[in-house]
């Protein structure tokens, strides 16, 4: 059985005194996970999967009241949840992301006599985790950042969002017991309540790192509290995005119906409350899929908003919008708020010339978290690479519609541009929907991410919680078990004695 | 011929219109560079280090009266400079620093079908390097980091140190037309002048990266103006370190007098103005090394430092030192100032007990940058282990001297909490001299550097220039040309189709 709190229960929060043990407790736990065997931790991880699907029953229930999401979608993202859990089981198994190098000691190199090195990752320490209010299982409680935190060998603060606070609770005390049972070391995976813990925790000299997943306000604080601290911490903060997407006639003369289909269906997925969700279509002016547009979005039901913080400022970005010079509407949509303050919405879509986006850049170019896009109706003959310095901030996503055999070279320059602009550039499809895989990159340059060379989703995600260490000389008996010669089974990258010869004869040139 | 600016020629500072020329063009070149194949790339990079070799007769002379360095180190310096470049350029004609990661579409994923990946590293832009002083090839113009940020592929934009301007100017000349007659774009490296003009460049929106090797000061002004930015970024520096030692009694036993040699040698090296310089010794009390400390440091000879700043630095870090209630003098040392105003130093060694180290470490912790080391007496039957949380910050290194078969549990935490911080643990040996390797890892965490998940030697450097980009079902034909099906030649971790089939089981339970 899980705890969780009774639905009229008082969630208190963190107290200072909690917290301090809460810290404390975690620096003891650092070193213990981190000397915890690469196999023992994977146990753990698949544990905490396997009764995560256990208590489906119990925790998905929880979740649709606490955040208006709908039950498929919440199965889905609690098996994604577990599946994540598994991944990276299995990527701490294999051992390579430890990027394990080894230099032999060279007497001949260039330089002059080389020592053995042997390189390896090791965890940072605590991490602060702040957990997402739209995915209340995948980026949450044991959501991609607690998993990859915890397989990197770090413990976890978990910072819980109010948006589901007893879903929070009752899905830790699953995850604590998993691990407890598991043998994980005490203070391996605990959460704290209440924005100020949250802050606190992030500048105790004792936590090491901070991770997050939320708005551009709320990240850009914590990011500068964690820069600006005595000591300074890596931050990678999850902020925002827009996610343009670029559609050429071609593509519309190929397939104009199911492009403007399965841009509602993107839009409209969550109520669009989805940091992936395409916020701008650019596409050829008179591309007429107004009609096949209003038709897809009358049919999409009213969805509840998260919470009432949401509810507050999509109402207030869709009334900037609608009130926006030259922007036409295509489906008007609706938001009301019922009796208990809860905000429903139907898909709003909206047009406005290339020129009515110059001249209303600043109301326009902002992301609107809820079921809102744009189409840019760009004039016949633009091209579309230079729109992208001009209009595109970093984004998570970019995507390109375009024919299956066309190419042009403004088509290669503009690829070049949102690769420029995005950690992940898609053809065809939509950007809704992250696959947690080992090429996955979940991540882009600011304002999307806080930190451009890490990702979020997928098993290049562990790389954030760790650094790398060089043991010189080291004898084996003072040497990380990986590293140790009778080691096997961990990849390693060896560069052997005697391969830098040449450059020792270049120089004696 | 280079270019070297007469000795009593003025340096004039880079004016903002001058400023602003240079951002420009790092701007226009940075698509240019990205897009040039890594062949082309790597023999740029080794036109470089021919250039430089085979002007050293030319530049040795220059940096020799600017920075007071011996002709024997300076020319050492050369070299390793000429061997970076061709490291770099084997790395990037190698590939696996791509880090290329490829997931096959697979219909059956656990999660529902999963597109196709292909996730590559991408630079990031224009890099600002600030040079540093005690390096003047090796941490300058064309030192490591200009290094590995051309490799990545970017722009660098190198401010050149104001301790020896005329070598920078020079070496500059080499670099450039080394760069311009192997083909690469204008502006992929350009120099500034000036504090001012470096503070500009960090802020500049064109700029996407700044490295830093120098002061604690100086690199947390800069580190906080990066973070700070509308859009901020990485920041690499490597600030200082102290680079504690510890010796066993059984190393003593088996090996003193080799232990104070090495000792004074390392501390003695370039005037003690490295920052692995060791320089704390935690060694039992009565060790009784005094004597060839002593004899060792009398042999020094005395060596001039870099330049005003640093000699002012090291006298007042001396005084203080020498000042401190405890500290007993092994070898006093000397440190007088020219009529030229120069610096010239002698070593000077010190010891203090563990509790005088305790009383004073507000006076005595701080890293003295020039030829003095302290050691500590600690205590018959003291552990180790304990005095490292409780003296240590972040270093760049850490050293165990023990017997060849010595271990204890205290030894083995010992080495633990050394790698817990430091970038590099070394068994024997000292920590000076720096092995320009695929496993050196020089970095640590703060405050030996701003960003203790990156080293600034060897190749592992290049990744901080970098960030990944996943294309999602994109055709080969808008892809960069290492994702192409048809590519050769570049490592590829691949993820088939259907390996994750068990988990899609385990979620049906």
């Amino acid at each position: 059985m899980t705890t969780t709190p009774a639905p009229d229960a008082t969630i208190a929060e963190t107290t200072p005194e909690e917290l301090e043990q809460v810290l404390r407790r975690a620096a003891v736990a650092a070193p213990a996970w981190a000397a915890t065997q690469a196999d023992a931790r994977a146990r753990a991880l698949v544990a905490v999967a396997d009764a995560l699907q256990a208590h489906a029953d119990e925790l998905v229930p929880v979740g649709m009241v606490e955040t208006g999401l709908a039950e498929a979608r919440l199965r889905g993202e609690l098996l994604r949840t577990a599946v994540q859990l598994r991944l990276f089981a299995e990527t701490i198994v294999d051992g390579s992301y430890l990027d394990v190098r080894i230099d032999e000691a060279d007497p001949d190199f260039a330089l002059g006599a080389r020592p053995e090195l042997r390189r390896v990752l090791v965890p940072l320490g605590p991490v602060v985790n702040f957990a997402a209010s739209n995915f209340p299982f995948a980026f949450s409680v044991a959501g991609g950042d607690t998993a990859s935190i915890l397989a990197a060998g770090c413990p976890v603060i978990l910072k819980v969002h109010d948006g589901h606070p007893r879903l929070s609770l009752a899905t830790a005390a699953v995850v604590a017991a998993a691990l407890r049972a598991s043998g994980a070391p005490d203070g391996v995976f605990q959460t704290i309540i209440g924005q100020e813990a949250g802050v606190v925790a992030l500048q105790d000299e004792r936590v090491r790192a901070g991770s997050f997943t939320g708005s551009l306000r709320a990240g850009r604080i914590l990011a500068d509290l964690a820069a600006a601290r005595p000591v300074p911490i890596p931050f990678f903060g999850e902020l925002g995005s827009v996610n343009p997407v670029f559609v050429t006639q071609t593509a519309l003369d190929e397939s104009a119906t199911a492009i403007a289909t399965g841009f509602v269906t993107s839009v409209a997925g969550s109520a669009g409350q989805l940091c992936t969700k395409p916020g701008f279509v650019y596409l050829p002016d008179g591309a007429g899929l107004d009609g096949s547009i209003r038709e897809a979005a009358a049919a999409v039901p009213e969805h509840r908003l998260l919470n009432d913080r949401i509810s507050a400022g999509y109402e207030a970005r869709r009334d900037t919008i609608l009130g926006t010079d030259g922007v036409r509407v295509i489906a008007e949509g609706s938001l009301r708020i019922d009796e208990d303050g809860d905000g429903w919405a139907t898909p709003t879509i909206v047009a406005v010339s290339l020129d009515a986006l110059r001249a209303g850049r600043h109301a326009l170019l902002d992301e609107a978290f809820g079921p809102l896009s744009i189409l840019v109706e760009v004039p016949a003959g633009t091209a579309f690479a230079p729109l992208v310095p001009e209009f595109c901030e970093g984004n998570l996503t970019a995507t390109l519609h375009a024919g299956a055999d066309e190419t042009s070279d403004d088509l290669v320059e503009l690829v070049q541009q949102l690769s420029a602009h995005a950690g992940r550039v898609l053809f065809g499809g939509w950007p809704t929907g992250v696959a947690v895989t080992p090429a996955m990159q979940h991540g882009g340059p600011w304002p999307a991410t806080t930190n451009d060379s890490s990702t979020s989703v997928g098993t290049a995600a562990i790389t954030r919680f760790l650094r790398p260490v060089a043991f010189q000389n080291m004898p084996d008996r003072f040497l990380p078990e990986v590293l140790r010669s009778s080691a096997t089974g961990v990849p390693r990258t060896v560069a052997p004695a005697g391969e830098s010869t040449h450059w020792g004869e270049a120089a004696e040139r």
